[in-house]
C-alpha cells in the first residue's frame, strides 16, 4: 500500500512546485596558485540526486564543486571552488528554497593564507601547513530562521551511525544520509552506494544499488519526510 | 634547410627505435582515506608529448597521475597516485629507456603520516598539517649512472627563466621546458601553452600554440638535442 502511495506521488510529481538546492562534489582549498587540498568526492551522488529531484518535478539549483560531470538538463548549475564560495552560493539560493540537500564533501579546513606565488621548494625536509576551519555550510543553513527542510550527509570510516546521529542533532538537520567510505565497493568514486537514512526517531537502511537508483529512493524518502514535517497551517 | 632536415627526420621516424618514458599529470598525496593534496595539472601536456613521441616512432611508457584523459593508442600506460609511486614506476621503466621526460607536476611535499581513519573535525579553529619533502623524481633519474637524456619541466609564477636555469644545473638535466603558470591563457588546465626550452647554452622561445602542436615541436627539439648529445662511439 505504501508502494502504491509512493508510485501515485511520483505520478503526480512528488516534488512538483518545490525548489530544491543541492550541493555536490568536493571543494578545493588553494594553498598557492597551483596547489590545493581536496578530497575524492566525484559528485556522482549529488548529481544523481539533482536528476532524481528534477524527474520528481522540482526546480533544482545545483551548487557544484569541481567535478567532471555534465550539468543535468533542466537544472540551474552554479560552479564553485572553495568552501567559502560554496557557502556564499548556498546562502544566495537557499532563501527561496523548500529543501536543501548538502551532498558536497566540503573541506573542513583550508590553508590559513593563500600564497600569491607558487611556494618554492626549499631545503627544508619538513614543512608546516597552517589550516583554519571552514564555515559549516549545512549547519549555517539549518540555523537560518526560516530554514528549509535540511538534509546532510555523513561520510565516515568508523562508527558511522553514531557519528551521523551526533551530526544530525548538533547541526539541527531534518535528515542525515550516512555512508561508510572505508568500504571500497561504495562511496566517493564508485557508481554504487549503500547508505543509512537517519532522522531524529528512525534509521532506514538502503542496501547497495546504483547511485541513480539510490537517488530516486532518497528523493522519495526526503519528499515524504518533508511533507510529514510541514508545520500545521504552513 | 633546417626545416627540410626536420621534415626528413620525421619522415624516417625521428624517434624510431627509441624508448621514451614520460611522466604526466599531478600526484595526489593522501592526508587520510578521503582527503589529499594535489595541484591543477590536467596531464594534457604530458599526454600530448606521449602522442607526439609515438607519432615520431618511439616506444612510449606513460607514467600518469590521476587525470581524466584516455590512454593514447600504442602506448604502455602506468597509473599511479603519489610521488613515491611515481618514482618507483619511473625507476622500474627508466633503465631500459633512451629519453626520460618528466612533465608530471609532482607534489613537492606530502603529509608526514597518513591518518588511517578520516580525521574528525574537532573544535579546533586551526590545525597544523605536518609535511615532509617528496623524492625529486627527475633529479633521481638524472643522477643515475647510465642516465637517459633527461628533460624536466618548470612551472613557475615569477622569474621563470632564472628558476628554470637553476633547476637545469642543480638537477643535472639535459633540457628544461619552462612555462609561466601565472598567465591565465596558458598552463595547467588550458589547451594551449607557450614555453621556453632551455639547455646549458641556449634558450629557445616557443610561442603560444595548442599543446598538440607544441608537443610535436618539443619532440623534434628533444630528438635533435639528444642526437647532438650522444657520446662518440655510443
Amino acid at each position: 500500500q505504501i508502494a502504491e502511495q509512493a508510485a501515485e506521488m511520483f505520478d503526480r510529481g512528488l516534488l512538483a512546485g518545490q525548489h530544491v538546492v543541492i550541493t555536490a562534489g568536493p571543494t578545493r582549498e588553494a594553498i598557492d596558485p597551483v596547489r590545493y587540498i581536496s578530497n575524492h568526492s566525484s559528485g556522482k551522488m549529488g548529481y544523481s540526486l539533482a536528476e532524481a529531484a528534477i524527474d520528481a518535478g522540482a526546480q533544482v539549483t545545483l551548487i557544484s564543486g569541481p567535478v567532471n560531470l555534465p550539468a543535468p538538463a533542466r537544472c540551474q548549475r552554479v560552479m564553485v571552488e572553495s568552501a567559502e564560495q560554496m557557502l556564499e552560493a548556498s546562502l544566495n539560493h537557499v532563501s527561496q528554497c523548500d529543501i536543501f540537500i548538502a551532498s558536497a564533501a566540503v573541506a573542513d579546513y583550508r590553508p590559513a593564507a593563500i600564497a600569491e606565488h607558487k611556494m618554492k621548494k626549499g631545503k627544508e625536509e619538513i614543512m608546516e601547513l597552517h589550516l583554519v576551519k571552514n564555515p559549516d555550510i549545512v549547519a549555517t543553513v539549518a540555523a537560518l530562521e526560516n530554514k528549509p527542510f535540511t538534509v546532510g550527509f555523513a561520510a565516515e570510516t568508523k562508527d558511522v551511525i553514531g557519528y551521523a546521529q551526533g551530526k544530525l542533532v548538533r547541526k539541527n538537520l531534518d535528515l542525515i544520509i550516512a555512508n561508510d567510505v572505508s568500504r571500497s565497493d561504495i562511496g566517493f568514486n564508485s557508481d554504487d552506494n549503500a547508505v543509512s537514512v537517519i532522522s531524529i526517531d528512525s534509521i532506514k537502511e538502503l542496501p547497495l544499488c546504483s547511485k541513480r537508483q539510490l537517488a530516486a529512493k532518497l528523493v522519495e524518502i526526503i519528499a515524504q519526510a518533508q511533507t510529514g514535517s510541514a508545520k500545521p497551517g504552513s
